[in-house]
């Protein structure tokens, strides 16, 4: 076992650390262990880790901090190991916090807003909100299988935030626990509060590198009113990307989605629904705006699209045929994973940038001989370049693993980022300097030494 | 002179901070620094500067701040002087480091977003998005006289923050320079990027202890749709909360605002405009809804108001009508300043307890024998109790003084906030660590030392 700076440490026991949990918090049966070695990046370099924790409350979660903390242990924090960047995979010689068992949650109607420990999977706090007639908004592709705390960790995004906003506007207040085991409140259920420094917002996105959050507070909204749905298909991908400055100019779809020609083939090898294979690019948009102005956005989304030449242009005020292909746009990861193995990438470009991303991306996968499918939140710049590879073959994995690294050069070429809503990881830390400059990374630095100083905190992501 | 941590520093020449910058920045004319003396708190304890910077680039900013760093004399970062919490006041032996001079705005309709320097004012960057057909949402009351730097330094509210959010929610990039003279760009024009730590949420309400602000880049949306109107009178403040709840709870006004009798009787005194007196509570309401999706939101408010116990309740689609009952509102504070000096509260609390604050403020108006008119934004829970004195009675000024004190002890023992969205500054600081306890202000502290090693920026503030 070595530590994560590469010493070879005295053997550690966690013996001390057992007693000062309850029974069966701790976990060190390396065969439960070794399900605690991947998040969803699957990155090969990632450990099995030394121990398990499963906290089922912020005092296990403060003990493991000061323990780890004394001791110079690494801990990786982790919800539902769904990161796609490699932040929540093992390192060397760690113990893997998970927040799984911490599942309580409470709505208050009259402040509208939710507290909700952090190991509940986002759709069970959609679901909760629904129960008191309100809706959270933030809607990861992956929103059945990831927790609130590792969006709230990642500043997760999704499919309605060109409209609604990613997790850290719907974020009013937490609680964290330091990495010297301090617990502290930030903010709290009040929609405006200047109170002291933006604290709440500092730990939003900071990927369990500052600390580790045991509670939220979520503002919610009334109800999504039911969503009216435009579909429509491109000969190229500038004009579909002309269709969504065109669109995002005018109005604020619920929804402005993109999948490319090999994204549209996988889907529709999956789900049979009809899909065009032969065109270039489709939007999917939406409009849940009330009553009788929702057809006055789908229809003006619509001529944007005609005006911008588009092939086809169906629409639907049926909820359940515009959810068919709502859902055919969630499916184009797994459908393209049937292809393959995929790195997933989503980097991000300001949105006059996309077709130039989209085409260099189409140029990046010809030279080096890889399949690149592209899906975008195309309403926000935010893309998906999926790259199909077979871990079998070393040589196409080699391949990939430098597409992988050229799409966030471009992306950064583009005035861009390599990461619109996963988070920087393990796998994307190579190329943050490069995209934020070495006076950003020092910053970066300062913040997290003052924080914290032994460096336990998911060392490894980000910095 | 003494510096801010009362030492007696050698005395400081400017000559040789003079020659970093362009003629005539430096200024250290007694008249002119007289000027720069008070913000609009008008705290009596606030001192004239020793020099004035009136910075025309960042090059500027940045050669003050490495200056004055390398002396350590204390930077106070100001923008049009606007602060209601005496975040902008000066302090013995600083510089005032305005950034009024700096007043570049571009309008990018492609990406929707605005890069400006902080010198402008609300209202031009307001303007200069219409001239694109685009909207900048953030609305204070005193957005002809603010600017977007302060409003970016204290994460500034106002009237449509109930639907559409804060500043904070606006403000996609900054260029910060910080304590040493370094500037970083954070963020850019991108909806998202989670690219590293959130860096431009941190800075964005930090009040100028961090850096200063030398331009944001802002998100803006699509121009706003006409706005219908209800206004509602109450027989008691619970009766009109009751309102909001039911509202809130229901859909997103595009505004909720609420006035006291106090205020209301003032506002009649100025205005004229027949407002009912023996009323004791008002709302102002508005939806911006598309279309006629407005009407039905008007009527769901107007129904709400009804079965909350209304007396009038009067709606208009008609936009100068509408505005009319927005701009008294507007007035509330000039009104009620006429009547004497005034100490502004921005006190705020969870929705349900807002009628417990507005009567706990009577009561101690009552036992101090102090007048306090009460205005807020009622949708967030976000109050504006307006203390009213006669700085030449010493021991009313000092009533009122106690009073400031207590209604900031009311909103922390209701769960809420000392300040909504005017900040902390130098009038507040002694009450935050009541709200926040002592391992927050451990917390701020570390973040401030890691940054502001001298501790030059706005002293005294905040911390």
């Amino acid at each position: 076992m070595s530590t994560h700076d590469g010493t070879e440490p005295a053997v550690i026991s966690f013996a001390d650390l057992d007693v000062e949990l309850p029974e069966g918090v701790l976990v060190t049966d390396p065969d439960i262990l070794a399900g605690y070695r991947h998040d969803r990046a699957q990155d090969p370099d990632a450990a099995v880790p030394a121990a398990l924790v499963r906290a089922t409350s912020t005092a296990d979660v403060q003990a493991t901090l000061r323990w780890a903390n004394s001791h110079r242990v690494p801990v990786v924090p982790r919800g539902a190991g769904t990161s796609l960047s490699g932040g929540s995979g093992g390192i060397a010689g760690c113990i893997v916090l998970s927040t799984e068992k911490m599942r309580a949650i409470t709505v208050d109607t009259a402040t509208r807003t939710a507290v909700a420990q952090p190991g509940l999977f986002n759709s069970e706090v959609k679901r909760a909100a629904a129960e008191h007639g309100l809706w959270y908004p933030p809607d990861p592709s992956s929103f059945e299988i990831c927790t609130i705390g590792g969006n709230a960790a990642t500043n997760a995004g999704g499919l309605c935030c060109v409209k609604y906003g990613v997790t850290s506007d719907y974020v009013l207040g937490l609680e964290v626990v330091l990495a010297d085991g301090t617990a502290v409140r930030l903010g709290g259920p009040r929609l405006k509060d200047v109170a002291g420094l933006s604290l709440t917002k500092l730990f939003v996105g900071s990927e369990g590198t500052l600390g580790v959050i045991t509670e939220v507070t979520l503002r919610l909204l009334p109800p999504q009113p039911p969503a009216s749905t435009m579909v429509a298909t491109f000969g190229s991908v500038q004009a579909a990307a002309d269709a969504v400055v065109a669109i995002t100019g005018t109005l604020r779809p619920a929804m402005l989605e993109f999948m490319d020609r090999t994204t549209i083939g996988a889907v529709e090898d999956m789900l049979r629904m009809g899909l065009d294979r032969s065109t270039e690019g489709m939007l999917i948009a939406r409009s849940d705006a009330p009553g009788a102005a929702a057809a006055e956005e789908i229809a003006t989304m619509a001529q944007a699209c005609r005006d911008s030449g588009a092939g086809e242009v169906f629409t639907t005020d049926d909820p359940d045929e515009g959810e068919a292909f709502a859902a055919a746009r969630r499916m184009a990861i797994p459908a393209v994973e049937r292809t393959g193995s995929l790195l997933l990438e989503d980097v991000g470009v300001p949105l006059p940038a996309l077709p130039a991303l989209v085409e260099g991306i189409a140029a990046l996968a010809a030279e080096h001989d890889v399949t690149v499918a592209v899906i975008a939140h195309a309403g926000d710049g935010n893309t998906h370049p999926l790259i199909v590879y077979d871990p079998a073959d070393d040589e196409m994995t080699a391949r990939a693993a430098v597409v992988f690294g050229k799409i966030m050069d471009l992306a950064i070429e583009l005035g861009g980022t390599i990461t619109g809503e996963h988070g920087v990881g393990r796998l994307k830390k190579a190329w943050l300097p490069d995209q934020v400059g070495p006076d950003v990374m020092a910053l970066t630095r300062q913040i997290k030494d003052a924080l914290d100083p032994r460096s336990i905190l998911n060392p490894g992501v980000v910095l």
